[in-house]
């Protein structure tokens, strides 16, 4: 089969072996997969990524250790996937061929615990056929566009982000950073009930969308800053504010927005070291959530939402490419003006 | 009246006016008044802590800014104190003369809030007379020690760091430096009922202390590390640890040494511009909460509970000085291993 491999730091479409479903897989036929912003960090800064996953690892209460990434060996990313079943091994109660399914990216195999799109064993989502885990899958509700189906993963990012945060109905909620992790929480809040949602962020097509997503308040940092358009449309403490962007200093630069006694909750992945001022946080008594990914029934629920029309997440489709395209994407994404999410289909 | 002065960066001994209480305010005798950790930090590093309360001041939310110290001028430090009343001023109603108190170190004067012990207006218990708030004033238990009670302040710390955790009774918990932060943490954990306590020291007599104080597994982090020792006697997540040492990178080892999903709750005042791996905390869920001083409710529980024995610091006090006895005292608790603390009685 076709797939578009991270080779030594660069994007390739080459030939792999097709996959073969081991007891409790699935291989599937990618219908449609979309391109985070951590596939883009992946390739440029691939050995960052990979030393803060091993220092993370480091926890002996956690014996469900994954596979770590080699840099030097071949990867098929894509972690945002929506597929169709050709084929199911054996012990597969779950899925059945034919049917169009997304699933959380890990793949449980005889080898261990791989993190699909991260991984020299599970092919990811950039490729024309992957494996499954049977009991991660999710049946897509009848009738749903799989490009739709395939934005399930962003979306339950967001839905954790809350979920995890001290943010309850009746609150105003910031959000700094309107990319795709910024619109997810935005969708959430809302979702969530929310009625007052200030956004920021210095894109004006990136404001555009979080006001499509349901922000209240949309605001351009250079001319306001997000906690004084909270202020004006709010000010009741304790407010949460959702770190979205994840590049370095925008921690500190939270912390000494952040009013007192609130909550940043931080979403946006920063892997790089970071200097955030404690004394700052201390004196204000801030509470700082640090969060990733979801569980089951988050990624469940949003699913189930997109396929209602509670959620609609057809304006962050900004693009569609082939497996020939994927290295184009990743150049046009690095520009925050051009696109939101960029969905490969094979 | 004599007081010991922080004046460009020297602690000398000098006359200042004797204070006149205004409306609401009481002049009261220093009995004991304990030397504080973040006193050597103000003697060594001025402007730094300076820079730091500016920048967390910055808070639109929170009207009542409390006066900030300018070093150019005299300041009288000393925040741990026990008084008795010599004078009232008007419109008091709540301490007499003769009371021996205690309070929260703030005072509320017709300048302004002054933090007493860090300004230029709110002398503090480094000298012989101080002014106090009367309606923060506390009596002292009928027979109870001034100098135990001086430790109030220190102590309340402690609960509140506790009380404002996720920590709940039946589980373990870790305590990351046994100095005076630490040993009000370990003291508060086993008011609350906590069974299972690690700390973890280099000193070998605040490890003893820390033991005096409650902590069930005290261990030297040159030979087993406080994670390693609290997986050994319980090991059941989520967990949450206390980091009570307050000097760069300590936060940042936390994180490196936390489980998946626990709490690290930062008591410790780290002054400086402090790096970390944001990453490590996202990929394991981290929670940090930065907490500072005490409710009045928590001021005045310490109070009653060392009044009624329940809670025995006088293990702590390890030394005793005048108001010429301050500098060397400072200089002396530079070592970990000789102090832990030294009381003024002026």
């Amino acid at each position: 089969m076709r797939a578009t491999i991270m080779r030594h730091g660069k994007l390739v479409v080459d030939e792999v072996p097709d996959p073969t479903p081991a007891p409790g897989q699935l291989l599937a036929r990618v219908l449609a997969c979309g391109i985070c912003g951590s596939d883009l960090h992946a390739l440029a800064h691939g050995p960052r990524m990979v030393e803060m996953t091993k220092l993370a690892a480091n926890d002996p209460t956690n014996p469900m250790t994954a596979e770590i990434m080699d840099l030097d060996r071949d990867i098929v990313m894509g972690h945002e996937f929506c597929c169709e079943i050709l084929e199911i091994g054996d012990n597969v109660g779950n899925g059945s061929v034919g049917d169009i399914v997304v699933s959380m990216p890990i793949l449980f195999a005889p080898t261990g615990l791989h993190p699909i799109g991260y991984s020299n064993v599970a092919v990811g989502g950039y490729s024309e056929l992957m494996l499954l885990s049977d009991i991660l899958t999710m049946k897509v509700p009848d009738g749903l566009d799989p490009d739709l189906a395939a934005l399930t993963e962003p979306m339950a990012v967001g839905l954790h982000a809350v979920r995890s945060s001290k943010w309850s109905a009746g609150r105003s909620a910031v959000v700094l950073g309107c990319g795709p992790v910024g619109l997810a929480v935005i969708a959430a809040l809302r979702l969530e009930g929310a009625t007052t949602i200030v956004a920021a962020d210095f894109s004006p097509s990136r404001r555009q969308l979080a006001a499509t997503m349901g922000a209240t308040e949309v605001i351009d940092p250079r001319s306001e800053s997000a906690m004084e358009a909270w202020q004006r449309v709010d000010g009741r403490s304790p407010v949460v504010m959702f770190e979205c962007v994840g590049v370095p200093q925008m921690l500190d630069d939270a912390i000494l927005a952040a009013p007192r006694r609130s909550q940043i909750v931080v979403v946006g992945v920063c892997m790089e070291a970071d200097e955030i001022r404690p004394m700052v946080a201390v004196t204000k008594e801030l509470n700082l959530q640090f969060v990733l990914g979801y569980e089951p029934a988050e990624f469940q629920e949003i699913l189930q939402r997109i396929g209602s029309g509670a959620l609609d997440v057809s304006p962050l489709i900004t693009g569609r490419v082939g497996l020939d395209g994927v290295a184009g994407a990743f150049v046009e994404l690095g520009d925050p003006e051009g696109h939101a999410k960029i969905l490969v289909t094979p």
